[in-house]
């Protein structure tokens, strides 16, 4: 643990298990379906074969969510349901994802859809959008009704801009004239419209002031950006032994990142013209790895995350907060998201 | 037209203009990915080969939000984004159902997977449903915070039982020792859920008291369960010609409907032994329709779907209406889906 997670380490500890316990709770709605509540307990991390906390993610989202509301004042523990949401939301769009990416495994295990197929595995992801909603209905016992609305409004303009991501990261598939214009729409889209709705929504719940709220989704937006530009990185020159993927993963899988829309953009490169050539065996990915940081890519992808995390946190600075602690812990995140190893 | 139609009708053309307006006026919240916003123009059949009134499908839910709207006091303008949620939330399930149903074609028409793939298709049903969602929003400018959330909690509960209706009735799919009892359970929630919610969500939008709608939410359900038998009848004895289905459709595609597993239960009967020998050919559809209404099980069904029509009646009866006019239509609206030929 470096000092930055040093830093926020404590308030995850705080968070996450009464998090977790009230996600779990929630799964009480499905108990006329077992096996479909088996599906997404399933999902989440908390049942079946290898459960535990690497199946369950970084539950970064609703980390970011409560450590925002607790730093505009809180209490985090009513917030929790708006947290929940985001990661109901976030986990839905993988189980829809891993189908549309013929993923077989995600997190070292089956993918929901190889163990029950792909039509349950539909329905299993329309159930997590479904219940995120529900799942804000509880924000009325701590909160005035407008202001619900507003979250959930937000909520659902990152849904909206979710399936736009996802639309245009499925058409880029076919492509082959892509260029780095088309890379930030995509993942504005995918990523940064979720973190920067969790950012908001943790404001909205806890400050008087919609302004407020409007600075925090700046900074959950150009942090959602700095993250997965920083991705893009790890999926490429990442430490296998950190990351738990093979070696430059992205590359063998041919995800339009921003390093290789950056190398493409030299088309007379070797990395260029052996990505046009076509598939990427896994035994040849280290040394393409190599020829794309020739291109000037590698520098380039670090010099664009580091852009991003200094906007956010020129956001941060000039957002209201009334607990000091819980700021600089925000501060730390943003710091550790550009460092972190996996 | 028969006399029950015709004392509704005037609604229906009142009303569907400017709903559709509505509607095709939200696409443009993707005017971004105008690949992705055609494939939900053609899916709610406004573009493409083939759009029209028919390639839209009847309207049933959102007309019916609408006149109970209407019956209780309305004005029924303001209700129209929830009614356009609703329809939203009923056209995301199809496109979703035709992929898991691998349903070349709806309405005469080659469905959105079919179009635009697998992959697309999945997630233009997730932007349809964080539409409906969005569609709610539209309701704050007319009706207080707290009626507003009221709604959507009605349509979130709805969608949880959809996809609680819809595991259901996929997992039935690989068994053979289905019973009647088995059905109940797939159609509230494949089908009543959402027409209860329209139900309830008209009256909520329309009335002070709660109680209002908690009376039409049941009246909403009890029509909802009399639609689907009633549809269920004419899948297996409908006029192909007012049907636009093959003769007998839903033996062919060997659908757990309810006359089917009614004569599942005389296993003796020659309609149960063809059934359990395997798949079923066109050309053996009608003589196996007569086969099965000889178990008794044309007469059952027209049966169950009068006692919920007469279920739904009695709670309209009970509902309090300060139009009457929009009442009675309601009541010829129930009369009409029980005696409907399409």
């Amino acid at each position: 643990m470096n000092e930055y997670e040093a830093q926020f380490a404590p308030y995850r500890e705080q968070y996450l298990p009464p998090l977790e316990a009230w996600m779990q709770e929630q799964m009480n709605l499905f108990t006329a379906t077992p096996e479909l509540q088996a599906m997404l307990t399933y999902h989440m991390g908390w049942t079946g074969p290898g459960a535990g906390p690497r199946a369950r993610g970084k539950r970064i989202r609703p980390f970011l969510l409560l450590l925002v509301n607790q730093a505009v004042g809180g209490p985090w523990e009513h917030a929790i349901p708006a947290a929940a949401a985001v990661e109901f939301v976030h986990n839905f769009s993988l189980l829809h994802d891993d189908i549309q990416d013929h993923s077989p495994t995600r997190r070292g295990r089956p993918t929901v859809w190889a163990r029950w197929g792909i039509e349950q595995a539909i329905n299993a992801g329309d159930a997590l959008f479904a219940l995120a909603f529900r799942a804000l209905d509880a924000l009325r016992a701590h909160h005035p009704a407008d202001v619900v609305l507003d979250v959930q409004r937000a909520l659902t303009d990152a849904c909206l801009a979710l399936t736009q991501g996802q639309h245009l990261d499925l058409a880029y598939e076919a492509r082959t004239d892509l260029t780095e214009a088309d890379y930030w729409p995509m993942i504005r889209g995918k990523t940064a419209a979720l973190l920067r709705a969790a950012a908001y929504m943790g404001a909205r719940l806890g400050h008087p002031d919609p302004e407020a709220a409007a600075v925090y989704a700046r900074f959950g937006e150009a942090l959602g950006l700095a993250f997965q530009i920083w991705d893009d990185y790890l999926g490429i020159w990442g430490d296998p032994a950190m990351t738990g993927k093979s070696v430059a993963s992205d590359l063998v899988a041919r995800k339009n990142t921003l390093p290789v829309l950056y190398g493409l953009a030299h088309p007379e490169s070797a990395f260029a013209r052996r990505w046009r050539a076509g598939a990427i065996r896994e035994d040849e990915a280290a040394a393409l790895a190599q020829a794309l940081a020739e291109t000037g890519a590698q520098t380039f992808t670090q010099a664009q995350a580091q852009r991003w995390t200094e906007e956010a946190l020129r956001a941060l600075s000039q957002a209201p907060a009334r607990d000091p602690d819980a700021r600089a812990a925000l501060q730390a995140l943003a710091h550790w998201l550009l460092r972190r190893a996996y």
